[in-house]
């Protein structure tokens, strides 16, 4: 197992995984990452990690990876990109405890909300952990606005029905970094979200968000070191 | 066969489809309806067509979708949006000349080619389109560059090897249009893009593109009125 530290700019191109070994490049706090990292838990497959500074991106980097984005896989000499497409392959190629839906509508619905989630959500939180203090009200309001079509979207236990699957892992990881909004007023109340509070408890419980889970403090201190423009990605680990 | 003339704000609720029947909202010139359309033909589908204003949106639309934009499908009471994913729905529900490759490595391959295209070229498209004449050479270079990973993603007769497939015909729409582009000084050299070239010159063969196809006039002329702020929707159709 190489060492958790990002690799950045001028590193040497780690050799690639042995036959049939998969290898995920990654960085420990990006919730795209995430994402493919809790499907990999979840199913309960064996990887290994190389983590990629992504403000000094290597150059062999690049070239496996031409978005320069995190998650990547790498297995026999194929290279998949791009978070939702690594996890639809990874229940392809390893279709044990497959958790993406067979059923072409259940498909549908759960690619629906992702849409309603990246055009009425996502884009509100990065602004809102960017903006300036002065328009915080007002993204404030249209994110919570966004996730209430989430929270209708969400009528059983798990946004995929009596068990955790697909949509849930592939929101979880901006919900796990709620926490970080706190501090600057915007938090979902019980009376507003009952459904997705209930949820958030449900899910901190699975061993699979365990597995990859970072505490409000962690996510604090690396979302503290990005905004400054120096992004801490090894914190927490040993020299 | 209702009219195709667009249905605008203050139109009433068409009654849904009957029992089996499949519906699609559409626009005659989105480049993202016409994904969906493809895809109907090609699988030859019966289906019915209801056109929509998107400058002036009817209420039951947004109710019906909430991100406010075609393709939308509409079958015994479901409702399914978003271009890439009504066409895989299509296949799921219509298995009968399936064109969404079942192998798991070839559809994350065509998914990665999206990526690339969302990322690297539609952005430039749009920008040329509405962008000020001083910042077109720039953008134009931007557009050809991003361009290149396509080309480079080419290496059968079609991008889904000897036939057309699903990433062919969700790429075909914006090619279709390249001629809007040629009056601000950008298009595809043979020299520079020997596959994508050649490739347009197959597509403009296949009879399923015929059936979608409006002429270089018809997208100039909706191109204008859209520009323009007022989209003629209605186009080449009798009062």
């Amino acid at each position: 197992m190489p060492s958790e530290r990002a690799m950045k700019t001028g590193s040497a191109c780690p050799p690639p995984p042995g036959p049939g070994k998969l290898r995920l490049y990654s960085m420990r706090f990006c919730p795209y990452a995430q994402r493919t990292r809790l499907f990999l838990a979840a199913k309960g497959i064996q990887f290994e990690t190389i983590n990629v500074n992504l403000k000094d991106k290597p150059d062999w980097f690049l070239e496996k990876a031409p978005l320069g984005k995190v998650p990547v896989l790498e297995k026999d000499g194929k290279i998949v990109y791009e978070s939702l497409v690594c996890n639809e392959y990874l229940d392809g190629i390893y279709p044990d405890k497959c958790v993406t839906p067979s059923d072409p509508l259940e498909k549908a619905r759960q690619s629906m909300v992702l849409a309603l989630w990246d055009a009425k959500v996502i884009g509100f939180y990065y602004k809102l952990m960017t903006g300036k203090e002065d328009e915080r009200p007002a993204l404030g309001k249209q994110f919570l606005d966004g996730l209430q079509f989430i929270e209708k979207a969400l009528t059983q236990p798990f946004f995929s029905g009596n068990k955790a699957g697909a949509l849930d892992y592939n929101l979880w990881p901006w919900f796990e970094r709620l926490c970080m909004l706190k501090p600057i007023g915007v938090e979902l109340s019980v009376d507003k979200f009952p459904q997705l509070t209930a949820w958030m408890e449900r899910m901190l419980q699975l061993p699979e968000v365990k597995t990859c889970y970072f505490s409000p403090e962690a996510h604090a201190q690396f979302g503290k070191s990005w905004m400054a423009g120096s992004p801490d990605y090894d914190i927490g680990l040993e020299e």
